[in-house]
């Protein structure tokens, strides 16, 4: 090792599911939306003054946080944007989590956790999700530097009720409880109503999922203003203009097209039922979803095989090979002819005895 | 102080210029450049395939690296990218200085330095600048962990020749230098030559300042495999996804009219010729500029009276209340007839006296 070598950071990154940059696949694999966003958020992207673009964008993205505080119904000072809700939750452990004290979160679950606590050096502990891969809100009772909870979670697809959320909140008064609601627009049960109740709430959304926006770099964090004040000084201390000129009126644009918005969830989560129901009829056990994805394995074949043997037929689902979980699929909800094309290449695969 | 907010990050934010968001200003404060993007530029923009706004974009924003390493006549694994050269400078900050030694930078250089520093736990020092706000090599010779120059520094506009910026990387061999050539389109000398005999050189660029792309946020590095690789890993430490789809096109597209950006940079220097001359008529003292501003003082006039002055007749300039450079100006080169309006309000804020 060369001598300026040593000072090298090492870290264990997050690996990313696969993004092929071809069309020719069927991509189950990142829990984007199958949908294109609504056609107002294409004429939002067209009409930015390209005379402009030479200019930095507005630091604080004051257009995009004005129209999520009044989509949300929240006082000015709420809402904290960022390039995707990972930039957000990165700026968020950064800035709230800074105890000597564990931050907890599941065993199972969002696997960039463990990753920005390594990265920012914060001590953590993970209490286990129950044998039904269900979080148990007793485990978040002890002293701790924080929490974390995604919900709906993920891989597992399962959401806890408001009440489980506030029996956590209620033991945790002390420290910072993000609620990751990445998903919850999928049928989930968010906390939002509690943010009055719980000055160290911070609920943190993403337009990746249900808007239908992975391409743009949308997340955002909702919380009282103290913490969103805080996550706007430590932003200013890493990139003063994180968000594009076209992000930012794209952002506005979907929140403008309620009906667009609600009719595309219904149509995933009737999508989502479906395929439900036909992976069940294959044998699978497939776990009950409140988010745009499900979690599901077949007790006659390895997760990996399945993986393997879709992938050959050009589909791409996610396989995490971590002790719980190697087992399990995590399956995007795609189009109903995507999820037509998995069944039909599933019934190639599963040989007929089962 | 409530329990939850002892563990909160106290930082000192990076105070960015004003950005006024409506257009009956001149900007001249945040060293833009007055020119839109070449027209390609719009068309790769407006070229973006909509119906795939809903799947996330490159992790690695291959296409954009690829045509950065041709442009420059790298190697593959060469060009590292990232949301403006903020945050290539960020994630380089964590990825590089991790030593107990103090890096070095000058006193006088990109506010943004300490910021980083203090917010990634990095000492640091500050040699200071000549009496003539020049960067000294040989106070860089002394044990560090690591060594920052702007070149051409900000905001003084002063270049380094690249003779000098080498006694520096020859005394530096066991630390990572970073070049921060943001500015070095408009006149500086590059070390981009010395790429291949300093294996510890990170070149860091903008496409905010000579590419007229501020808006769409784009930076990048260049370096040996070894550096590109670690702020790869560290990258995927922090956001997966951090451009948007209309990024990285937009940035492709920005490399294929060379004689667009070679003719706009001439127009740029000019600009700049004609303003320095003015403001010498005008009293003003004015460093020999290498970047797309000038740092300029006037002996009888106070540089925040000045600022004030300019900012009630709605032009923007940029005044810091460091000890140093606090009778200065920073004057963004915006185009002739922007440069006209300054001097005219000049000559209204000038006594005749002088």
């Amino acid at each position: 090792m060369k001598k300026w070598e040593e000072n090298i950071r090492k870290v264990s990154p997050y690996v990313p599911g696969e993004q092929p940059q071809t069309g020719d696949v069927i991509k189950l694999n990142t829990n984007e939306n199958p949908y294109p966003p609504s056609p107002g958020v294409y004429e939002a992207y067209c009409a930015v003054d390209f005379g402009r673009f030479g200019l930095y964008p507005d630091p604080v993205s004051g257009d995009l946080v004005r129209a999520l505080e009044k989509y949300y119904g929240l006082r000015e000072g709420q809402v904290f944007v960022g390039v995707g809700s990972d930039d957000v939750l990165s700026i968020a452990f950064q800035t709230f989590f800074n105890s000597d004290r564990p931050i907890l979160f599941p065993d199972v679950t969002y696997s960039f956790y463990p990753v920005w606590a390594a990265m920012y050096r914060i001590p953590y502990e993970c209490p286990p999700l129950d044998e039904n891969f269900r979080i148990r809100p007793k485990d978040y009772r002890r002293e701790n530097g924080g929490v974390v909870i995604a919900n709906p979670n993920a891989p597992t697809s399962i959401g806890l009720a408001r009440g489980q959320m506030e029996e956590i909140l209620r033991a945790n008064q002390d420290v910072i409880v993000i609620a990751d609601e990445a998903y919850v627009d999928f049928g989930g049960e968010t906390v939002l109503p509690l943010l009055d109740r719980y000055e160290n709430l911070l609920v943190v959304r993403t337009y990746s999922k249900s808007r239908a926006l992975a391409g743009m770099r949308i997340g955002f964090a909702m919380g009282n203003e103290r913490l969103i004040q805080a996550l706007g000084d430590v932003k200013e201390s890493i990139n003063s203009y994180p968000m594009t000129r076209a992000s930012v009126p794209v952002g506005v644009a979907s929140l403008e097209d309620e009906e667009y918005f609600r009719e595309h969830l219904r149509m995933v989560m009737d999508t989502r039922a479906w395929s439900k129901g036909q992976l069940e009829k294959r044998g699978f056990q497939v776990m009950e979803s409140q988010a745009n994805f499900l979690f599901a394995r077949h007790p006659e074949m390895s997760g990996e095989y399945l993986f393997e043997q879709l992938r050959e037929r050009k589909i791409f689902v996610r396989h995490f090979s971590g002790e719980r979980i190697k087992e399990y699929l995590r399956i995007t909800i795609g189009t109903d002819a995507q999820m037509e094309r998995l069944m039909a290449a599933l019934d190639e695969i599963i040989p007929d005895l089962f």
